[in-house]
């Protein structure tokens, strides 16, 4: 741990916040191992639900709509698009290696990916639906009521046969391979001498207090704006619209910087564009440090080796309506 | 042709508009070939493009948005959702074998599918930006300028080597190996003998004076509302709209058959959710015949047998913005 008595003294409090690491040698970032799924005719069936626009009220907006899997599994906008086109209150995090995350939305307030999955579909500013029609549709469509039939064994959908299967699907999305994992084992041409620069610098600067592990993040909540204060029109208030408490005001899940080239733009606004301009604020506003041009490029160029094989697999077809399956309304008032 | 001879006289204006057919043995049905792309690096560019919504104003509507390769190349909406939730003003039809429509929209003003490629990107109620502005997005992304490059071996990227692009990809769109397909080829196996009766009765009754060739449609422009008038709500004139001429009001593009099971809702306006309305109502209106209920299943039944074998590739991953990508403005008035 000798690599952290370099961090800024002003870092000391996220120190304190340190979760426990298991080094990759003597590293603070360990490489993600590809995935081999448990239960791949869940995984099958929770990729089309993924995919599947019937989930909400328009019959337009999908999951991948907003973790769009052609681009980082990300919308790269600054909030979402929901129902009617109403402005997202924050910005739609990347579903990629989202199984590592210790809690699923910026504010924790969802424990894991099953649980998540029940939000969106159910929220009136995002897909509008409710979790009993998006039950009874998929029980009026045959090709689903034989799959979930083959994977749950029930001719009866309930929702947790829904949230379980998109979970399982979402836990195959991570991302080995990356240019820095291959790095961590031993492929020391992987890097290039600015990339590693830009990874010591990382570490040196106290980045890695909160961007540890697999997900290089994912593991904490963590307040924005430790050293200065964050400016935003955002009025998302983090952990504390869980907790209720004033002390987590502002802490939010210090997002995975995997694929972070590809999840752009950044924070739970949206607010920084680019990598460089994350990178900046970061410093100043959470470790008190003042980047150099220089150094700030060598920290990019680290983190653009952050990304990974991306999931492939075929564009899922989808089971037709049947004649009894209620249409969408999305023009309905 | 002596199956025409049973045709009920009101349709013999449309036998008049009869397009030359290539029987495929005696029937005016042909089946479809798979098809062996001629520049595979123009599809797999299309590909891209046809799936990044970054063509889109807002960064969130792609062509796969309402011409959608999981649910039949089509969004199953009455009317698409367009640029900040803009109700359109006609169902969208698949982009399935659309290669073999005569002309390309439903009015037919897109001469071909490099035409009509251009016309969603720039059209105000859908992806509402513009050709030049579509071009310097591509131009700022590397992975793109690097892909064109390849492909088209420019390093200036035009709107005719995008649509050229989406052309090539869309041109691949065919879905051979219908049942309906294997039974024309002389596996008298692959429809059973209500399916077989059904396609009698779609010969008979003339439905196949419109519904022929490969496509089963997409060869002519006819009235709808033949015999009966066609009542809607739907402003949309058809051909007229193109010619000018009065003759050629509510002269709609045929739409092809081909998946039909997969592309409802039916009809310029979508008002026909399922195929048993469909059918029901081109009898009266185009032919002036009224089927039972035993006949109208048994026309659904062989409608179904033209499904064939859906588009199979891997979901596009696409390249990421630079820094110097200008951000999408989904919220801009």
């Amino acid at each position: 741990m000798k690599k952290h008595v370099l961090l800024a003294a002003s870092a000391a409090a996220v120190l304190a916040a340190l979760p426990q690491l298991s080094l990759a040698g003597n590293e603070p970032i360990q490489p993600i191992q590809a995935i081999r799924a448990q239960n791949p005719g869940a995984v099958e069936l929770g990729k089309k639900l993924f995919f599947d626009p019937r989930l909400s009220k328009s019959g337009f907006i999908s999951c991948n709509s907003c973790h769009n899997l052609s681009m980082g599994g990300s919308d790269n906008l600054k909030t979402s698009i929901g129902h009617n086109w109403q402005q997202g209150p924050i910005n739609s995090p990347t579903v990629l290696n989202s199984s590592m995350n210790l809690a699923q939305f910026w504010d924790g307030r969802a424990k894991d990916l099953q649980e998540q999955a029940g939000g969106p579909i159910a929220n009136p500013g995002e897909m509008a639906f409710t979790h009993e029609l998006a039950v009874d549709l998929l029980q009026s469509i045959p090709g689903y009521v034989a799959e979930f039939r083959k994977v749950f064994k029930t001719d009866k959908i309930s929702i947790n046969e829904v949230t379980s299967a998109i979970a399982a699907f979402e836990e195959t999305l991570v991302t080995p391979n990356s240019r820095f994992d291959k790095w961590l084992k031993g492929d020391k041409k992987a890097l290039n001498a600015n990339e590693v620069a830009g990874y010591q610098l990382f570490k040196d600067s106290g980045c890695v207090a909160c961007h540890n592990g697999k997900a290089v993040g994912g593991s904490s909540f963590q307040k924005m704006g430790l050293v200065e204060p964050y400016k935003t029109d955002n009025p998302a208030e983090g952990r504390a619209a869980v907790t209720g408490k004033d002390a987590d005001r502002f802490n939010f899940k210090v997002p995975t910087l995997r694929n972070v080239e590809m999840t752009y733009p950044y924070f739970h606004d949206g607010a920084a564009d680019t990598l460089a301009q994350a990178v900046d604020t970061m410093g100043r506003i959470q470790l008190g440090k003042k980047f150099a041009p220089d150094e700030n490029a060598k920290v990019v160029a680290f983190l653009k080796t952050l990304t990974g094989d991306q999931p492939s697999f075929k564009l899922p077809l989808l089971p037709p309506s049947s004649d009894s399956t209620k249409r969408p309304t999305p023009f309905a008032k």
